[in-house]
Parts: structure tokens; C-alpha cells; sequence
């Protein structure tokens, strides 16, 4: 029987590359949408008796043959123990005969896919000239939004805003180096939205604090904080008067910020071409992301092949 | 940050003994009464068109602080190729802190925790002085059942069936060694169960085979095989009449082989003592299996312990 490849952080950080992650992403909406790839469900385990929250979310991938779950978890009260707050792996099986493969680490994969798909949703949504990049929270996915964005987009400028002024100025600092563009640190979230061609939100908030009168005309919101029920960053009259593009629409419902009917489809149609993108300069349009066990296994799937290629990793007897 | 222990199946096999995982199961059933272990719920993934199905099943030990996750698949048609037709992997975190904590195979985890889980069942509901066998389906679980009882009663006789003679043939013979018994083949089903004090039904049969006459006053029957809707091996009327327990009232109603009203019990309830097990010689009694994540990571963890005092292993940079 084959080994099990055991990749780290670091390793899968060297294997995936933003572009490659880019393509997996739109490889696996587009095959989402043709009913070959499935998310299955999503399980949430309550573990706040230690102060931590769980979730469990398979994948399954017709299209590539790869059946996986990845196992993630929130510590908040790690930041105080030296411990990273978020952590995850991932479990990757082969599906034609179930054998196991590899198990990942799943941080950078989470970080990386989720970037990647703001990347994905944002090339066929926001206007093709857009140069002005708004960040609300500067934490991973600040970080990983941009760096997406850089691969598609001719950008100038990005103006970020934080609550915390240290994590701010650190990545103002950080950003400016990696992007090649100015990067503004911002005064207030308004600030950094308003006249931006993209916005990115990506904080914890459970309280709106984008309004609807900041954002004009023709601007993309990726808006990938509203994870959970309870959750929720932009105005609700947003959600209303933008073409509204979800991740899953199921699992995008379960949140309560918005109804069916506000919905105008899913991110894979739009790469399959089943509905339009953006259709004119003028629409406002938003992409809701909650994130999907198919985005995980799609990218450990990406980092096994090429660790096979490369020979990054450990392989150790399984069976 | 600490590695993550990579455990193979043959290191699983020469960790885990029934006697300790007996206990472990033990445990974890009467936790899982307290509310402080939690199976969550499970999900299914069907990959009929690579002739696989998989299940998903997390666990939550807040009694011995893991998390985790088993993912397991059937393949029958793996036979042809040489490769096993169950397999599995187990992922175990902290869950004090959320650090992944090690991967583990699961097809052992699953046969040792199935069979200790029947031992369980017995030592509460089977007759003290019970001493034949009757087992029904002579695959890994005809095997473990039997192995877990022989820690428990005083047994004087098997009697096994199968409708493969070969693979009954085989069974005699290793198990008569294994068990220090005298371990019969019989002709039909009803041969083995006649007469028996406890019965061991593991088959996939979707027919009831073992009918409510065979079965004699006194008799405990463990009901391994009908893990999931559409399968059934008893006789509806045996299940009206005996004292049911099962291992999750939630997950046995969903293969709908019974109602609510017929079930006595579960069998975290009789191990704390919040229901009375056997109450006199005379009264039937089924305990009816699903198979739940709490015992899949409650094994896992009690390996982990093992492995680590042990040295047994192989610790990979993972963060």
C-alpha cells in the first residue's frame, strides 16, 4: 500500500502560488456548478467550555478524482499562549478507491484559497479598469485579497483600514513592499471605501459599518467577513440595490443577511458562463463568501500534485 | 509547534489491546450521557460513480479534551485490484488549544472500537453466565465481537455462519486458536443462533435472516450489521419484543428498522447507571449499532496516549 504524504505550512506555502491557486479555484467553482464538485455540508462543533469553535467541512471532487475534509478551528485566546489563533488540517483521499494520501496543514490553504476566490470573483465582477483597491481589516485575508488582486488587475493604489492602529501600520508597511503600489493607511473604514473601483471586507464585525451611501457606481465588494449568522459588515440596503453573487447559495442563506431572491447566482455560473458577470460599467455588484469544503480539498489537492512533482514533503507508512 | 504523530495501521493494531479499548468505550459512552462527548452528527458522501460511499463522522471528547474527525469509505470492487475494500483515516486535535494532534489509520480504530463497543453492550445486558457464541457474518467484526466477549464471560462455544464457506472455513480455524474455545461452522443461520445466549448479527443483509423463534428467552442479541438505512437483519417482531438499546436514539431512528417508542435506551445510559441494564434471566435484549465519531476519536486519542508514552510512531514537522 502507498504512504501518506505529510506536508507542513511551510511547505504547502512554497508549492502554492497565487496563480495556480487562482486557476484550481475557478477549475472547481466551474466544475461546482456542473454538479462535479460537492461540499457535502459543513459540521460545527461548540467547543467554547476551552474557547474554541470547530468546523468540519468535506469536499468532493468528481472533476479531479480527490475526496477530503479539512478539520479548522478558532482559539482567540491562543494570541496570549503563543499559539496560532486559527488552525486547521486537511485530510485528502484518493476517490477512486479511497485510499488515503496526504494530510496538510490547513492555514495557508484556507488563507490562500479564499484570497484566490476573491481573485476569482472579482475578475468577473468588478470593471476591468479597476485600479483603486479599499481593505476594511488588515489581518490574513487583507493580506491574501490583495495579493489576489495584484495577479488580474493593473492596480494604484490600496487603502486600508484597521481598528488596531499597530496591525494597520504593519501592513501598510508590509503591503507596499509586496504589491509594488502605494499602499494609504486610511482613517476610517469610510476612507478607505469610498471612490475605491474594489472594496474588501474581511473583519469579524457584527455590526454594519459600510454604508451604502460610500459605495458608487460601478465599485465590487468581496466581502468575505460574514462568515457565520451574526456576522455582517455591509448595510443591508447594499445587499438590495447590488447583483449579489454568493459562494453556495444555500450556505449564504443560513446567514439571514439577505433572502433568495436578492441573490442573482452563484460564482461558478458566472465562470461556466451559465449567468453573465458584470454587464456594464454602472452595476454595483457584491460577492458574499462563506468559504466551502470544495475550495479546501480543491487546494490541498493543488499542493499533494505538486509536492509529487517537486518532491516537497514527508512520506510515511500508512497502511 | 509541536509535530503531528503519524500512526500506521500496524502501529494502531500493537497499540491498541481490547481490554484497554473496552474500557476507553466504556468511558466515552458514559461521557457522552453526561453531554460531554458529542458524535455531532455525520455526513455522507456518495461516490457512487467511482463505486465508493464515505462517511464523515467527527467526535468532541470534552471528558478527555480531543477533537476530531474519522473519514472512512467502502469499495468493494477494490477486492479485484489488491486493494483493501474499507478504508480510513482519523485526524485528532487538542482541544484545549486546537493543535492538530495526529493522523491515524482508521480501518483498525473502526474494527476494535466496533467490536469493544459490543463487549460493552454484553457486560450490561447478557447474562452473567453466558457461554455460547452465536455469530452470523464472519468478516473483521464476526471476529472482534467474539474477541471482545472472550474478555467478559466464560465462554464454552462458538457458532459461526457465513454464507461464503471459505470464508467461514477460515474463521474456524483461526478463531478456535484465537478464542481457546471450540468454534463450529454451522449450516444455516439458524443453526448458530439457536440455543445461543448471546447473538452476533454483522452482516449487510437487507432481509431480516434470523427469525424472532429462534430466539430463546434470555438471549442478548448485538445487531452490528444494519449501519444505515435499508439494511436489516432481524426480524421487525424480535425488535417489539426484547429490550432495545441502542448506541444514538437519533442516528438508529434514521435507518426507521423501529420507532421511538421501541427503544428502551442508550448504552452510555446503562454504563452510568441512569438506566438498569438486564433487570432477571428471562427478558431478550438487543443492543443495535450505528457506529459513532465519539468512539472513532475516543479510540484515536487512547492510541495517541500510547503511542506517545511508547515511542511508537513516526513524529513530522507539520506547523
Amino acid at each position: 500500500m502507498p504512504d501518506i504524504l505529510v506536508l507542513s505550512r511551510t511547505e504547502v506555502e512554497q508549492l502554492l502560488n497565487m496563480d495556480d491557486t487562482i486557476r484550481t479555484m475557478e477549475e472547481v467553482f466551474a466544475a461546482s456548478s456542473r454538479r462535479e464538485a460537492d461540499s457535502i455540508g459543513v459540521l460545527h462543533i461548540d467547543a467554547s467550555k476551552f474557547g474554541g469553535f470547530w468546523s468540519v467541512k468535506p469536499g468532493y471532487l468528481v472533476h479531479k478524482g480527490y475526496v477530503g475534509v479539512k478539520l479548522g478551528c478558532g482559539y482567540p485566546a491562543n494570541s496570549t499562549k503563543g499559539i496560532p489563533t486559527t488552525l486547521a488540517a486537511v485530510l485528502l483521499s484518493d476517490a477512486t478507491n479511497g485510499l488515503p494520501l496526504a494530510v496538510l496543514d490547513g492555514v495557508y490553504i484556507t488563507g490562500v484559497r479564499t484570497g484566490a476566490t476573491g481573485g476569482v470573483a472579482a475578475k468577473y465582477l468588478a470593471r476591468k479598469e479597476s485600479s483603486v483597491v479599499g481593505v476594511v481589516g488588515t489581518g490574513m485575508q487583507g493580506r491574501m485579497q490583495v495579493l489576489a488582486l495584484k495577479n488580474l488587475f493593473k492596480l494604484k493604489e490600496v487603502r486600508a483600514y484597521d481598528i488596531d492602529a499597530g496591525r494597520l501600520s504593519a501592513y501598510v508597511g508590509e503591503m507596499e513592499q509586496r504589491m509594488g503600489v502605494p499602499v494609504k493607511s486610511a482613517i476610517s473604514p469610510e476612507v478607505a471605501v469610498r471612490g475605491a473601483d474594489i472594496v474588501i471586507t474581511v473583519t469579524p464585525s457584527k455590526t454594519p459599518y459600510v454604508m451604502d451611501d460610500w459605495i458608487r457606481d460601478g465599485t465590487h465588494v468581496n466581502a468575505f467577513g460574514a462568515d457565520a449568522h451574526g456576522k455582517q459588515e455591509l448595510d443591508k440596503a447594499t445587499y438590495k440595490r447590488a447583483k449579489l453573487v454568493t459562494d453556495n447559495v444555500e450556505v449564504a442563506l443560513e446567514k439571514e443577511l439577505f433572502e433568495r431572491k436578492d441573490i442573482y447566482g452563484e460564482l461558478g455560473e458566472l465562470v461556466t458562463g451559465a449567468k453573465r458577470g458584470r454587464e456594464n460599467g454602472k452595476e454595483r455588484t457584491i460577492f458574499d463568501s462563506t468559504g466551502l469544503g470544495i475550495q479546501d480539498v480543491a487546494a490541498a489537492s493543488l499542493a499533494f500534485e505538486k509536492a509529487k512533482k517537486q518532491g516537497v514533503g514527508k512520506w510515511v507508512k500508512f497502511i
